[in-house]
């Protein structure tokens, strides 16, 4: 069965680790060549928040996510266009892949209704009124240029009663293949291909979730995502469904984590067979003073670090993570200094840079398993915060 | 009359302008030799703001102007005592100049008293009583390290009564030659020699200034601040006080105006004779959507800009001048992202150092107020706003 765009671009798989289920893989896009297992920092708004698309190539970021339903409202899709599509209005050559906004406008609450035929909100930003149908979403995903569009999908809150999660499902699997057929009645707008990815609900009931793959996986997608996970669920209920939903999709397309997670979390995905991440959390917690390091995490404001002339992770080769002290960053985020949440930020995804690199090399290497377990050692002893939003700057 | 710090350290002059008052030198210092004229970039609490060493060094600052009394309250002069000093805390290997916090001090009205030996002040941190000193405040100064301390000084408001003026001119001298007693008295902490500058005031008022001057200048410093000026009143006043300053001040020493200024103030000044110059200007402004360019000053927020694909500043040749696009900046001012405030910091200080290095060359070539005309003619049009303060972030 042929990918969607079949010009050379989508998942090649090149390699399983002969001791779990992980994978070694290429995912080619337009706008080049993504090696998997990879994660991808939130750039929701076209920037990874407190972060220049500079720094974001020199940490080895492969490929960034933003966030159709927030672009759409500002700038403005006309605003895009003008500009030639999304890479070139944020300036930014590599693979770009788009969430759809479904989760964003679920999570609207008051501000939405869900139709059949696609989901009427209010704008977050202005009370406007707007309707997003999938052949509408793919539209906008075809003037944003995004190398991997994703379909739209209904993501129902944790917990929900199993009707909800039902429907969820139908409309879920309606609306995707609604949206593969308006992927093959339109044309790229930019002369690049661009993929599609599947979206799988389901919540952690277990028949759901396996009926909403199955249903999926009979459609030629580039790709599939596992969504509506890491919404409050136990981490437990959370690897059930990775691992089913693996053992479902099939091995020659890319598989999508979507919003997960933890050291930990990516780590055991990995090894259940997903390709691929997306998460706020490196960027959100650094700007909460939390880092991720080779040693464990670390909350900087601790007055422990108030003397600390160790740098912040001599095991990451990065400038920031080799030359900044301890005690200086903890000085900035106590004096409330911006170039505070730059040097964590970068910290942390250097660290998740780091994370995935290597994890790619042990499966190359045949001792995925043992590296896991080992780094994860050093992790049990610290615990990862779920950090809030904070407020916008300025 | 051989300067405090005689082991090589200190102003050469180089070059004289035949047609104004403008002058080339070096300041040598034990982290580096400054060529002047030199803007210094705010780093009050050990960094600029929104913007880390890293591209502070690529941007081609020569010095970090950091403040004693901030960085004496918070992290605590025995942080940075434990670090080995302020370079070392910050990871700074250029040369620093530390602020005294004077100003700083006097403009916390309700929190502090004067006395003749020094003054009383609580912390805008946490209440906490202290109390400055001349003496005290090189001690400080030794334990930072900084390559150029200043002396205690009584900064006036304006406007001011002359009874006011003319005991803040009494007590500045006063602590002046306390201050660099106390420097002869202490030894520097780290082996290497640090400069000491004096700081004239007297307001507005031609004979208190002169005064302040004349008396200021019979003794050994390093260099001479111009200070109390740029606190409201008119800018031809303030270039009066200039004027007179410098037609005073002896030429084999560096000649600092404080707290100044706009392009325009800047060029008049270099003109007047001026060597040094900081300005929380372009940092501050810059996270207020407000941006130096060669072409003039641009409120980026402006709707104008909103499909603009034009590079923010062709005329410099930095990255973010470059290859940024104003609609892209616009667009992160809009949605309030964290790196808006980075890009655009960086380009205002591009700008500032394209301005000074500017100079400098035109000083050279004999050609200084030929180019000082026709720059301002682009500036012009365009009006350089005094912004406050946006709030810490996070």
């Amino acid at each position: 069965m042929a990918a969607v765009v079949s010009d050379g671009l989508g998942f090649t798989l090149l390699q399983r680790d002969p001791e779990t289920h992980a994978r070694l893989g290429l995912l080619r896009t337009a706008h080049g060549t993504i090696e998997t297992p990879a994660f991808m920092p939130v750039g929701t708004q076209g920037t990874i928040k407190a972060l220049d698309h500079r720094r974001a190539r020199e940490l080895g970021v492969q490929v960034l996510l933003c966030n159709a339903y927030h672009l759409y409202l500002r700038p403005g899709i006309r605003v895009i266009e003008h500009f030639g599509g999304l890479h070139r209005f944020i300036g930014w050559e590599k693979p770009i892949l788009t969430d759809s906004g479904g989760y964003q406008i679920f999570s609207l609450q008051q501000l939405r209704r869900v139709y059949d035929d696609g989901v009427e909100f209010r704008s977050h930003i202005d009370g406007s009124l707007h309707v997003f149908t999938p052949e509408g979403l793919i539209e906008i995903q075809r003037t944003l240029g995004s190398d991997i569009m994703m379909v739209l999908d209904e993501c129902p809150p944790y917990p929900a009663e199993r009707a909800v999660l039902e429907s969820a499902v139908q409309r879920t699997l309606h609306w995707a293949i609604r949206s593969l057929k308006a992927l093959r009645q339109t044309e790229p707008r930019y002369g690049y291909g661009q993929l599609l990815f599947g979206i799988g609900q389901g919540g952690i009931d277990v028949e759901l979730r396996r009926r909403c793959l199955q249903e999926l996986c009979q459609w030629d997608f580039d790709g599939f995502a596992i969504g509506g996970l890491s919404v409050g669920e136990p981490t437990e209920a959370m690897y059930e469904m990775v691992a089913l939903s693996t053992s479902l999709l099939p091995a020659d397309r890319q598989r999508y984590l979507m919003g997960v997670g933890t050291p930990e979390n990516i780590l055991t995905a990995i090894e259940l067979g997903v390709d691929l991440f997306d998460c706020v959390l490196p960027t959100r917690n650094a700007r909460n003073g939390q880092l991720f390091t080779t040693r464990g995490v670390i909350n900087i404001r601790n007055a422990r670090w108030r003397f600390s002339d160790e740098v912040l992770d001599p095991g990451l080769d990065h400038p920031v993570s080799q030359t900044v002290t301890l005690g200086y960053l903890r000085h900035l985020f106590m004096a409330r200094e911006i170039t505070a949440l730059l040097l964590a930020t970068e910290q942390n995804l250097a660290f998740y840079h780091w994370l995935l690199q290597t994890a790619r090399q042990k499966i190359r290497e045949g001792s995925f398993r043992h590296w896991k377990r080992s780094l994860l050692e050093t992790f049990q002893h610290t615990k990862v915060e779920a950090t809030s939003e904070i407020p916008p700057c300025p």
